[in-house]
């Protein structure tokens, strides 16, 4: 058999290609050319088979899909240490109409020329923290989606982008760049409406139909707290999920985030119409002390993906925390979800609920290499009997030594490799000032 | 004013004494001699006053107290990767029985030969463990404690040794541990009752008398499941915290571990009687899918520390993920607590609850140099705008720079100076091996 060219071979101690329950291989080595999984074999037989420029060792390691963070608001990086006032937690006002969902557009507040810019640094100092936890793809939500867009396709992160929907004249402008990411390999865009309660009928009403028209997916945050519904239930007569719901936005193509209070109705709802949901149990944990009820949505077959949930202040990019939380969570009880569970949530999960799956979340032949490597040979984990369980509730994100997205590698031995780190955390300090955030 | 000699001074960019609330100090120096804190002072005053024979300088990062696991089995981490089974989700019997609370004595299982060895060499995972996440004392009970007080002393980590007592011929043979280590500068000793529905009324009476003869501490799980409390009203009448209550053995001398499952009345309880609870909200949700009242212990003024609980499997010694998990379960509701809650309780709160508060857990002159380095310039905790509250809940074991014991320093820029982690995972792995645990 002639020897066959390729650009990388990874070879590692465990790899775990999530593509069945349970799959753990040993001494194996995966296949990249041209950004794409080209083979995952025995490493005996890769080397007779594959001649690669490139080859990856990692003795001690385990490699699998790239993580999935599928709730995010990026460029409120730059406000995580503003101060809180009240019990509510709840960022100063400064803080979250600067680069939050409030603000649309530039504003001057304070000192601080709110735009673009000081999005995009955010934003990278919201990459640096994914990439050095093994997240390969992102699903994001801001004001200035375009600087979002255009940093992680510079940067070379796989991103979903949200197109703000409110009730502004000119609800539709953002559909511009969904022009202009329509072929682009890393980022693709969704319609993302403004809370529930904040939209028109008629509103919620046009997404659904252009999503559709469109074949494009949806993101909202749905049933996030006790306030939120029962708001719904005083102005609409009814259940934001219910509202939605007879609106049309129930499709597959949603990704309706938090769901951290719902009734059985509502997760049945949220079955029969296939919806997915991200859940962001640190967010909806530390908000409102309630934790969401995962393991009856698993059990009821919905797509669920990890999320960060809420930006801002105090709240940071950890899907670790997300996934080992999930997995803490849900392992009591009559369905209990385990250690495989939570890790599919963080990779393949998170890669269907955003709509995805065809491309990225396994590692199988022919999808994006995306890619996540961590080193299971260090004190938390040793000694190791099973390394998806421990990995899960042992690990963290202190074990993530490389990163590739479409093949490229972004963190090799735990170092940043395109990322311009001190450039970008000094913008950041120098933003945060401005806000008068800070030191 | 003569200048004034000293072994070492610590100039970071933030010191936590933790002394009181809210109090962070810049740019000082901590000033260390003989193993104890000197003086802590403004660094330009520090430069004239004293003349160290080391300086180390921190420029980004934050000195705090030593953090403090007030409820650990160190030796079962050699469990950790041991199989489960069934919905209850208990490691094999192997496991328990070969290092955990049930065995007694040395004993061949399988091929393992059970004993103070293997037990060593699992608390010396611990160690590394703890000590790379910044922990400078563990209270730890096991069946081999003279095996765990001996490897901490050698490797210079606090330790309060929990005397086992079962119901056995000779249940105060480890009185002679209690005498070995009276005056030692890093160990001592409390006594173990196993749980409370396994010792006859005569037993605990007897501990609370000795306990008091001798000026002692006891440690027990309390009230760590629903479980336990039906099995002790259906034996006893009455809940478990109750029956200790009427044989004596609530006093401030008690570290009540887990009280995951507490009625207002069992909190009142034990606030009226001053028992100490040492928090393992990780293992409760994980074990049982509850977590604890922190909230209401800490508003009727109960002294808090937080554990790790349960060993192996599956369970690691990360302080930082109780941290973080208490503090945000306890954010919402109508008495919150916050960062520094938390952070108190992982420090100065772990101290109190082992009956050292007067010599470690805060950064006061006269107390020994128990302390914790962590560096705030990485992704996850830029722009940084609140020291300690983007510690506790953005922060992890991975920002952990630097460790130091009675002034002796353990851990330097992340690794360990003085433990020898090869040798020891090689003997775990090969321990795990024996006991059919893994790769």
């Amino acid at each position: 058999m002639p020897v066959v060219l390729a650009d990388l071979s990874i070879e590692a101690r465990w790899i775990v290609p999530m593509s069945m329950p349970g799959k753990v291989l040993e001494n194996h080595t995966l296949v990249v050319r041209d950004g794409r999984i080209l083979d995952l074999l025995p490493s005996a037989d890769a080397a007779q088979r594959y001649s690669s420029t490139a080859l990856v060792q990692r003795s001690r390691h385990l490699l699998m899909p790239g993580m999935v963070n599928a709730s995010t608001h990026a460029a409120m990086t730059l406000m995580r240490g503003a101060p809180m006032r009240g019990p509510a937690r709840e960022p100063t006002a400064i803080g979250r109409a600067a680069i939050g969902r409030a603000a649309i557009g530039r504003a001057a507040i304070g000192r601080a020329a709110v735009g673009p810019d000081m999005a995009r640094d955010g934003v990278l100092m919201a990459i640096a923290e994914m990439l050095c936890s093994g997240v390969t793809c992102f699903a994001d939500r801001s004001c200035f989606p375009d600087a979002t867009a255009r940093t992680a396709a510079e940067q070379g992160l796989r991103a979903v982008i949200g197109m703000p929907v409110a009730e502004t004249p000119s609800p539709w402008a953002s559909l511009d760049l969904r022009d202009e990411y329509k072929d682009h390999p890393l980022i693709s865009t969704v319609f993302a409406p403004h809370r529930p309660n904040t939209l028109s009928d008629a509103t919620f009403a046009r997404i659904a139909t252009l999503a559709d028209e469109l074949d494009a997916g949806m993101v909202i945050d749905l049933h996030e707290s006790a306030a939120e519904i029962a708001e719904s239930v005083a102005l609409y007569g009814m259940r934001p999920i219910e509202r939605l719901w007879q609106l049309g936005l129930l499709t597959p193509a949603l990704n309706a985030c938090h769901m951290a209070h719902a009734t059985d109705e509502d997760a049945a709802l949220a079955q029969r119409t296939g919806i997915s949901i991200s859940l962001c149990p640190q967010s909806n944990l530390k908000k409102s002390g309630v934790l969401p009820p995962a393991a009856a949505f698993a059990a009821s077959g919905i797509r669920l993906g990890l999320g960060s949930g809420d930006g801002a202040p105090f709240q940071g990019l950890d899907i670790w925390g997300e996934m080992k939380l999930l997995a803490q969570m849900s392992g009591a009880g009559a369905t209990p979800l385990g250690a495989w569970d939570a890790l599919a949530m963080a990779t393949r999960g998170g890669a269907a609920v955003l709509g995805l799956e065809v491309n990225v979340g396994t590692l199988e032949s022919g999808k994006w290499a995306d890619l996540c490597c961590v080193d299971l040979g260090g004190p938390a984990t040793q000694p190791l009997g099973d390394p998806v369980a421990q990995l899960v509730f042992c690990g963290g994100r202190d074990m993530v030594s490389d990163v590739w997205v479409a093949g490229r590698q972004l963190l090799a031995n735990a170092e940043l490799t395109r990322l311009d780190w001190s450039g970008a955390a000094e913008r950041a300090g120098t933003w945060a000032a401005r806000l008068n955030i800070g030191e």
